[in-house]
């Protein structure tokens, strides 16, 4: 039974296409290589009621993890933890090892001579309070602190919006919950890239391959124009051990070669899984 | 009232992180450009009933459109279509116009010696299988047509997930029925840069300068390292004629810039609204 994600990013930026949502793939990535399998992405805008609505829709799939990215800052509108709250009927209240941590950070700050003043303004405390239950996360590239709370079998984790910050975050606080979880399963991948075929000459080979390789996930991806069709073909499995995976892998990938081939296809490229 | 869009895109490879979903940036600033509101977008995988609930649940917020992305080529997991009849309890049935479409796409690449045969194969005649009701949308570039079709006044719009083929389809059939509901309403908007401010000391001055300028939406994006903040500052507005959005643009720029300078921070780059 595979171990489930879903991922949720918040941002007004995602839904007007001001940005690229490279957290989201940047997750993706990572969660799948250490084994879990992600089920849904979202995007939501900073509104506390769109998040709450995504974050309850999310808990009633009954994921093992939600990651959130975005809206920690201490802007008005970083709303995802009152979100999360609003989601979880819970409050938000200051957390002490949260402030601590943001204290630390604007003390740090200002000894540098970077900052007047220190000074916990109400937009800096703002980036302490947690739902009821949570627990901060260390941010050490940032000032917002990451957000780890469980609801019912499910982690919530928020982290920020920054790559660079969600980025050592997940690395340092959530990959090792990840890979408790997963176990020792990993997913492998190869690709191989097909010339002078169409995509539905094509679909029943990948048919029959897969009917024959029942382990070995296969899609097709045209890369090409209509005109110079270049379709590169993704075999993915997820195994306990790299032998046992390269094995799957090699066979699905020489039948649907010579598949290829016999139809008058070019296999341009073969990586070794 | 805006006029409200959900994107929905298909495919595990967005799930995996193997592709960055670059079709979700470019509807959204498309449609958010053509002067409608992206309320969310959602990934799903490969799986009619993961894309059913998307369908379904994206359905009940009703929004004015749904446009999905990928999953209406030839090969097996290409699903959208059946997730979308599934959504609606509609049934799949080839229709008339696609199967014209798809069969000259076929005829065409045989006369050009790009096939051995233009056969209407199970796997090409199902991409001319669409929900009851639904029209075929032409794609000048690929072989799978766009859908289209019309629930209690959601405008369900299905692309290929191929970029050239779901941005061409969605300028040539697309684009003109944003238009027409949208009106003459245009999304505008500016950046600044601002240095030397932290995004805590700047939050509090974001929120005066929306309070007096109740029509611009400011958000901050911190881009440089903690040793070093670089935010990027984003004003957007909606708005009938490029006179009234320059004004408001205007103003909150030179008024936030101001603030900015008063707290020791520097507005390195101003680009005119």
């Amino acid at each position: 039974m595979s171990v489930q994600l879903e991922i949720i990013c918040v941002g007004n930026e995602l839904l007007i296409g001001k940005t690229l949502n490279t957290n989201a793939q940047w997750l993706a990535k990572r969660a799948t290589s250490l084994g879990l399998s992600v089920r849904r992405i979202t995007v939501v805008g900073d509104d506390v009621e769109e998040i709450a609505a995504a974050v309850r829709e999310a808990l009633n799939r009954k994921p093992r993890f939600i990651i959130t990215t975005g809206g920690l800052g201490p802007t008005f509108d970083d709303k995802t933890l009152e979100g999360i709250a609003k989601a979880l009927n819970r409050k938000l209240e200051v957390n002490s090892k949260a402030l601590q941590m943001v204290k630390e950070k604007y003390e740090s700050y200002a000894k540098a001579g970077r900052l007047d003043s220190a000074e916990l303004t109400p937009h800096r405390v703002k980036m302490a309070k947690l739902p009821e239950g949570a627990e901060p996360l260390p941010n050490p590239v940032g000032t917002a602190p990451g957000v780890h709370l469980n609801v019912d079998g499910t982690d919530i984790i928020a982290l920020p919006g920054v790559p660079a910050e969600m980025e050592v975050i997940f690395d340092e606080s959530v990959a090792a919950m990840f890979r408790k979880e997963a176990g020792d399963l990993t997913f492998y991948e190869a690709s191989i890239y097909a010339d002078n075929i169409m995509e539905s000459t094509l679909a029943p080979l990948i048919d029959a391959t897969m009917h024959d390789n029942p382990y070995v996930y296969i899609k097709s991806h045209p890369k090409g124009e209509e005109k110079k069709p270049h379709i590169e073909i993704h075999f993915s499995t997820t195994a306990k051990d790299s032998k046992t995976a390269k094995d799957r892998l090699g066979k699905a990938i020489i039948q649907l070669s010579e598949l290829i081939k016999e139809k008058g296809g070019k296999v341009k490229t073969f990586k070794a899984p």
